[in-house]
């Protein structure tokens, strides 16, 4: 179950977004499987992909569509990730774009394909060109909650952020969805993650919010440290809400989208850890007083994904050996231990590199119990810093995916 | 429980070398938990331990002595790893190393001390020190098996390999032993592993030997990923079985002495593997047709650590879109997924980077199913090769780590 507030928002439509969704049968009957958002023109539209070598067909297409045209529609599909699926899968891809492009009247190169799913099968094509009419059919300017479940693998939550704000007395909507129960899903998957505005960004601007925001939200989160051939984050500004186009960083206003664009990044992806496959507990790494941030993200990755350390927050024993552990191995050049700080929450349980001698075991089991828990870590060297967010590592990770496929 | 042949060899016994253990109560009454090796005068001594910022204690002590003399003894304790125990640990560890200096009448630096267990905790010193000499009285050269035992953590069987090899018509013996039930125990900290033989090595060589063959042994296998803060292994060479001594590679007899070494030191590592945490099989993962080595192992690493896969492997699941993904995701710069392929042990699963067209779902099962798994990675770009050796991860992994402390 997932941890803490999952709770799904009110969704603000976003002018110049419409969401269509239909039951393709990709891999289940019966369940909403197949998602189009459908994009006015003159959207600026901006994504970025996983770095895996074996990245998934749809992605390949991805990068190659947004390169070539203006984007008009994305089009995704659960239940399969149509990943290390060779020519066939490319195919199968181009396939789905054409098929929409055909139905809806632009090029084929204006759609973004999406999959999510088991790697290492084909699609089953035909029943997914079946799926596209009744899709467009449903197209609505209200349709995000459809959506967020039309995009869940093993997902137990819907996940949506929404907010509205204003620039120079224009009120804009900002809305957006994630789905993931790990960064990594190998089986399911993975993470993907469409964010929209009403806000009028030029297309430059929207590619440098989506990768400046996305380095603090989504690529901080790990759940067991895999990272999937699938995973992609679109963010969409369509302009049509009016108002002059935001095309500096030095517009007061692009500060303003700056800070909302974070703030539900931040929350789409913490919405993935808090349903983290097996997960009790929501857990925030932070790292200080490093000299330089790479070193400070490395420490926080290196404890985030320690599985003695998610076993032992699971058990909630508050055995601080390692996480010291963690930090030691973390690979820090010249690292002097005996400068480390370490507190669970505001109990400080290492002092100068060892036992704080006014630590007592029921103050670290005190915080233990609870189900969220910060882990901070000085490493009394400089003043960079970074945060990492990841979830326990319970009997029901293990149950999760060595039962899944079967 | 351990996987596969586990069992406990006969035990040449070295010239030169004895073995005595008694109960200090570390940790726990009445069990043997203090072991030392006496080592003749002239021997050869050579160390590898933990590249860890967290180094312990007596790894500082270690790497020290080893500098400034020549060594004549080795104290181990199980049962705490005076890791992140500051100056008092340090403190502790020279106060034990002059207490066995003083009762056997050599220099406090010509002793190496060694810790396994809890980490953050201080050594209890005086019990400590009043092991030493009922373990000075049961000096014996053949207690290698109670050494192996004296040394156990959370181990389920002890681990020994021993071997007589013949050089220009002498007989020599190497025996060897080691412990831990991961490459990382944080808890119970770790590997340790002594090797000797009775063999005339230089220094330097014995040195040499011991980093050349410690690189595909020790250094090649995991349990979880997480890299202890008092890994120690030693090798050392007595010379006491006469003949002239080793002191170049050009002398035939050395490349006698390295395969020795080699399978004994294989033999040892893999003995860990297969009393991992929790384990239920044991993997092999090989990685070929890279452009180096470090990217071989690298992606071997990716395999043999993701999570995902390690539960698939418990689950006797053979889900190979995990092993894509472990491929995909280990930073193999400009990797061609089309060239890649995958078999499980004889079975080839994915074929120029898809699913291989003949492969039926019962073949690979068939494959799971067994004890002991070759996964086999062809990156298609070169001559390079690597192997790492691994475990699953099972419930039970996550039942040791969640309950060991409390």
């Amino acid at each position: 179950m997932a941890v803490g507030d999952v709770s799904f928002p009110k969704m603000h439509s976003i002018a110049g977004l419409t969401i269509g969704s239909s039951e393709a049968y990709v891999r289940y009957a019966n369940r909403r499987d197949m998602v189009i958002f459908e994009i006015a023109e003159g959207a600026s539209v901006a994504g970025v992909f996983t770095q895996s070598a074996f990245a998934a067909a749809p992605v390949i297409l991805c990068k190659k569509h947004l390169l070539e045209n203006s984007i008009r529609y994305l089009i995704i599909n659960t239940g399969n990730a149509n990943a290390a699926t060779g020519q066939v899968g490319l195919e199968n891809a181009q396939k789905t774009c054409e098929k929409l492009a055909e139905l809806s009247g632009v090029q084929p190169n204006q759609i973004l394909p999406f999959s999510t799913g088991v790697i290492g099968e084909q699609l089953p094509i035909e029943r997914m060109l079946q799926g596209v009419q009744p899709a467009l059919n449903s197209l609505n300017a209200d349709s995000w909650e459809d959506a967020a479940y039309g995009i869940m693998t093993t997902d137990t939550t819907p996940k949506g952020a929404s907010e509205q704000f204003e620039l120079d007395g224009v009120t804009y909507s900002m809305t957006g969805i994630s789905k993931g129960a790990g960064m990594i899903r190998p089986n399911m998957a993975t993470m993907l993650s469409f964010v929209a505005t009403d806000a009028p960004i030029s297309q430059v601007l929207v590619q440098k919010l989506l990768s400046t925001t996305v380095e603090q939200s989504f690529n901080r989160i790990t759940v067991d440290g895999d990272t999937s051939t699938n995973d992609s984050c679109i963010f969409i500004a369509t302009g049509q809400a009016g108002g002059a186009q935001i095309q500096s960083e030095t517009d007061s206003r692009y500060q303003v989208v700056l800070e909302v664009l974070s703030r539900i990044m931040l929350r789409l992806a913490q919405l993935i850890i808090r349903d983290g496959e097996g997960a009790t507990k929501f857990i925030t790494v932070k790292v200080e007083g490093g000299s330089e941030t790479q070193e400070c993200c490395d420490v926080a990755y290196s404890i985030a994904e320690s599985p003695l350390i998610k076993t032992a927050l699971f058990a909630a024993d508050p055995n601080w050996g390692r996480i010291v552990m963690a930090i030691g191995k973390a690979g820090v050049p010249n690292l002097d231990s005996s400068k480390v700080q370490v507190w669970l929450d505001d109990v400080q349980i290492c002092l100068d590199g060892g036992a704080n001698p006014d630590y007592r075991e029921e103050m670290g089991a005190a915080v233990m119990q609870q189900q969220e828990i910060t882990i901070r870590v000085d490493l009394g060297r400089g003043i960079a810093q970074d945060t990492v967010y990841t979830c326990d590592f319970s009997y029901d990770y293990v149950k999760i995916n060595a039962d899944y496929r079967s």
